[in-house]
């Protein structure tokens, strides 16, 4: 079959998709709903995300128009240099990039809104009604993220039929992610840590009392964090994974002749989106069922799924097996890594119980019984990811001798779209964390009673658990994909130097000072990042606790209930705290790859990917597992084990979910983008980091 | 000059060293004391640190038993394959290794624990004494680590004439590293923690309490941990260091004629231990003087006197200046890194005084800002590492275009022998911590009077400073020493290959998946490695608390004070928790070597080095600068900052210290032993790795 047609026909899966996310939306809005409490503390949630999502959106328009005119001026080459429309065309896709990945974003917040209010309501007829709500508002995120990636990428490829303007709107997608998800990162735990601290800790009131000021801005921020931020972050991975393929694989039909390379990217792709309505559909929970069954056996369901489409499609189109292959052990190894995670923050596992156990001896121990299966936890899908990306290179290497190196690193950009086919589902999944987080908020604010907290208790620990398996999937797909775009950056420096007349390059070797050079300062960046948006989680904490202060100090009657505190207030400070406490690290990382790139020009750039990859992945499964655990160990010690609530080993726990927090919902997952962002300036930079530089 | 002249002068410099610490170990022997109590106490901990001793080098025996006898069979290459003689020295010269730095080590345990009583009496009549008691003790290990490894250096060469026997020696030196640093850090952090638990927690009696079982392994902790544990760590590197140079100027040596590049690793090592005797002969404090200023400014000195002695020696012989300047790069980075790593653990700085300020927020806060700070603190170093490779490489590859690689790699081993020429001097200050901290104790128990536990404290507090100045150089010496290494192992292979009649390599291209492959896995070793070491501590802890817990029960007159406890009892589950908790953890590190070797073969082993040596210098810097400065955010509480002693802020801050007690004494120093052994395994087994693996 020929790209065209495919990409035409990936373009009507994606409307498909949107058309399944509009009926699943009015199907979550025509849910029954009558409590005024519920409606209003609802309202002033949505209301609290619209406001942050302008106010991001806003910031970041200005950050975007100054880029795409950088991008326009400079890329791919600068306009004194020759035709102006390959400019345009990159800085239209660059614009389009982070537009696809804004709406998306915007329809999420929307759906879960809505979502979290039938959810909570639909507890009082049971949890089957309760575990839908929540599950396809959720998935209406899903679609939307996946219809909007393949409906972008598609358009871009079928407009321009240039890889290298996809990599603008890829880079898009990323600024957008950078913003939604460390900016969202701070945000959610400003608010958390915050709430917790002022309203647990020294009041003595509940978690989601009304009568705390930063309550509303907590259940903003669960929102703006996990829709809004996870789903930017996986629009962000499954775009520059197609980016990547379609770079290597456009590179390979060029020297091949034909379209076969491309039209299996896209043929794939399409099919996993095709896979995850199908598991969205069939996704059933009984009237007491297990919703953590529920919510996994579905991913179960679309990874078979996937397996026969694609199997089906090779066959048919003649594609090459051994490129399946690498494809297929690609998402089996997602899927394995996300099983490996789940036992590190798994409550019936051995880490969580070690932990709960170690808080008896006080918060010291918490922290490093966590620190140390944390650092455990990343031997698996390290492992994982290496013997993926071999296995993929291995497979694919032999099938044209000529072309070895470049069908190798199809083998690897092509594991990583395997890995994030099934992202639909993964989207799916991760939203419903929130909503269903919101939900028993809600009850809880709404005075459901406790039958109906219940439910949504269950529902909302089912959501912890599957979280930790996305996020380890998420992080995992993020390194193959980064993985593929060092490949893809090797690929743009040898189309550049090709149309320089200058000699390309074969790799990157680690004897070359300025490879090891860049690697070891790569290495620092994640370190650094994350650093950064911590510090600015406490920093902007301080201020709300201030603000918390403040309003129970002159607002007469907060304490005892009878006034209403100033909600707005704290969610302001969250939302411009966080925008502005986000851009020095962001731009910390763009500009050390200037420096590096400047300094030691495209040898130094691929050590500084290759370090960067590394340590990133190290640091982001380290926080992301750790934190899972230490919420879970906390958890686990307030169902009754080790002491039970109000105990010495909860106040330790406590202690350890706290430092947990802007580990697993800031820094942990912003360092994926933090990659990302990185690699895509890399490729895009690639003509001037081999032109300009102090050392060659 | 010729290099085996000046092999001998080396020797005669290695026995002035000796000389001088016999004069220095006999003056502080002739100081006064006369206190039966610390008499007693202090022949307690002296027999408590034999015992340790004794047991570790009867376990490392057995360890070097069968490790010599694989050496005999194995290597350079299989017996059945060639001529026996160079097996036989290899394996003698890796006996030769443990037990040149096993006597290092002893001989430091003997004067730390003589000089600590002197210190503290000599307290008594003024800080002056007591400073140079301590001084002088250290001094003794920093003279015998530096005699014995260029003595045993030298010895192996000169009888040899054969760098790939040093490597023999080099691992056996690693071999005895790791059994004393990682040995001697969970030793010391098991009853560091189980003191601190029940005695300040529990019973609320102070530090150094001579009523707690624990408190005497706590002191003995001190000795074997940071003398002897330092020691051999510093001697591995310096020996390391030595060995990576040799290596590659005896190649080079061997290319052009000559052996100018083998006699200059010699002179500059030799120098630097002149240099050393210099800075410790003029060391001196005032009567009331600064014992802080007192060390670091012989450190300034004993680097001043080095670069003037390899100026004149470089123009004297005729050495090139490229390869001086290489040198002398690799010390100022590590004066400089010695430097930014004081700045995130001085309590006269922002970072200490912004993790003390978190802590009035709650032990969450402390470990949040502490590890931020922790991580922000890698970069300068990094940054310095990356710098000083890329100057000693670029500084020396135009010397020769014919050998370009070859003076580019010998630039950066002669930047790390640079680095590490001042180590004698480093290993006095880093000695003269645990002796003094010992005093403080000392004095303590044998009820000295408030005046002279002020002298001790302030002496103390010098130690604790300088000490993570010392970390901060250790690291940095490891992280240059096993880039070196890295250069050497390809230069054993390449030497092997051309044995063989095989095609050698040129390097290790990222672009490679079996280098991907070996580097994704060589990144996670160190987490996995520290979070081994973390564990055993945390378990070995639990075994001595219960004891301590006994032995209140058990012996009557305890809790009162008329009857004396079980100290031996103490000591022996440290000792044999110590060498049971830190095998697997090397066993670990050394298998995922050979399986990546056997898998990957020489180009996975390339990888695996770097992604071992990146994110092995990431964890190390970053969780002993983490735990320096909980240490120092803790004393900065205590002397009356933020609420002081008994406050909130102070359990915050103690939790921080707590925590930061494995991270800087026993897993993050450990990180170094653990890469310079894979490093030279990989280097020893290069032949085997090169001919039997799954891929090539």
């Amino acid at each position: 079959m020929d790209a065209r047609t495919i990409q035409i026909i990936s373009i009507l899966i994606a409307l498909i998709a949107f058309a399944y996310a509009a009926w699943l939306f009015a199907w979550v809005k025509r849910q029954p709903s009558d409590n005024a409490k519920i409606a209003k503390i609802g309202l002033l949630i949505r209301q609290g995300a619209r406001t942050f999502l302008r106010k991001e959106y806003a910031v970041l328009a200005r950050f975007a128009g100054v880029a795409a005119v950088l991008i326009f001026v400079f890329l791919p080459s600068p306009i004194w240099k020759g035709s102006v429309t390959p400019n345009i065309l990159m800085a239209i896709a660059y614009i389009a990039g982070t537009v696809f990945s804004a709406i998306a974003g915007k329809i999420g917040i929307e759906v879960a809104t809505i979502a979290n209010i039938k959810s909570a309501e639909a507890a009082k007829n049971g949890i089957k009604p309760s575990f839908m709500a929540g599950f396809r508002g959720g998935a209406v995120m899903g679609m939307g993220v996946v219809g909007a990636s393949l409906l972008g990428v598609s358009l871009v490829y079928l407009l321009t039929n240039d890889a290298t303007t996809l990599l603008g709107f890829s880079f898009g997608a990323s600024s957008l992610a950078l913003f939604a998800k460390a900016g969202g990162g701070i945000f959610t735990k400003t608010a958390d840590i915050s709430a917790d601290i002022t309203g647990k800790v020294e009041l003595g009131i509940p978690e989601d009392d009304p009568r705390n000021p930063a309550v509303i801005a907590d259940n903003v921020g669960d929102n703006v964090g996990d829709v809004a931020g996870m789903g930017a972050d996986l629009f962000d991975s499954n775009v520059a994974s197609m980016a990547a393929a379609l770079i290597i694989g456009g590179a390979l039909d060029l020297g091949l002749g034909g379209t076969t390379h491309v039209a299996m990217v896209f043929c794939y792709a399409a099919l996993g989106l095709l896979a995850s309505i199908v598991g969205i559909l069939t996704a059933r929970i009984g009237k007491n069922g297990n919703p953590t069954r529920a919510l996994n056996s579905s991913t179960y369901v679309t990874t078979a799924i996937y397996l026969v489409f694609t199997a089906i499609a090779t066959a048919v189109f003649h594609f090459s097996w051994r490129i399946w292959g690498a494809c297929i052990v690609g998402l089996l190894v997602g899927v394995v890594i996300g099983i490996a995670t789940d036992y590190f923050t798994d409550d019936s596992k051995k880490p969580v119980h070690f932990v709960a156990h170690a808080s008896k001896s006080g918060p010291a121990f918490t922290i490093l019984s966590g620190i140390s299966y944390g650092f455990l936890s990343v031997l698996p899908a390290m492992v994982g990811i290496a013997v993926s990306a071999l296995v993929a290179y291995k497979l694919c290497e032999p099938i044209n001798a000529a072309f070895a190196m470049e069908y190798a690193l199809f083998g690897i950009s092509m594991a990583a779209v395997g890995m994030l086919s099934i992202v639909g589902m993964i989207v799916s999944n991760d939203a419903y964390g929130p909503i269903v987080d919101n939900a028993r908020g809600l009850a809880e604010m709404g005075n459901l009673g406790e039958e109906v907290l219940e439910i949504t208790d269950a529902l909302d620990s089912a959501g912890n658990t599957v979280k930790a398996v996305t996020k380890g999937f998420a992080i995992a797909a993020a390194g193959l994909t980064v993985i593929a775009l060092l490949g893809a950056f090797m690929s743009e420096v040898n189309t550049a130097a090709a149309e320089l007349g200058i000699a390309g390059i074969t790799g990157f070797d680690i004897m070359n000072p300025l490879v090891f050079f860049g690697m070891l300062i790569g290495a620092a960046i994640p370190a650094v990042f994350s650093a950064m948006l911590m510090l600015g989680v406490d920093r902007n904490a301080q201020r709300m606790v201030a603000e918390i202060h403040r309003q129970f100090k002159e607002i007469l009657g907060l304490r005892e209930g009878t006034a209403e505190p100033e909600y707005d207030k704290c969610i302001d400070i969250a939302t411009t705290g966080a925008l502005k406490e986000l851009v020095p690290a962001g731009l910390m990382a763009i500009i050390s790859t200037l420096l590096v790139g400047f300094i030691g020009g495209v040898m130094a750039i691929g050590g500084f990917l290759a370090g960067n990859i590394v340590s990133g992945l190290l640091l982001a499964l380290f926080m992301s597992n750790a934190g899972g655990l230490w919420d879970n160990g906390k958890k686990y010690v307030e169902s009754g084990h080790e002491g039970g609530k109000g105990s010495e080993a909860h106040k330790a726990a406590v202690v350890g979910d706290t430092v947990g927090d802007p580990f697993k919902d800031t820094a942990g997952p912003s360092i994926n983008t933090q990659i990302t962002v990185v690699s895509l300036i890399a490729s895009l930079l690639s003509t001037l980091f081999l032109t300009v530089s102090l050392f060659h």
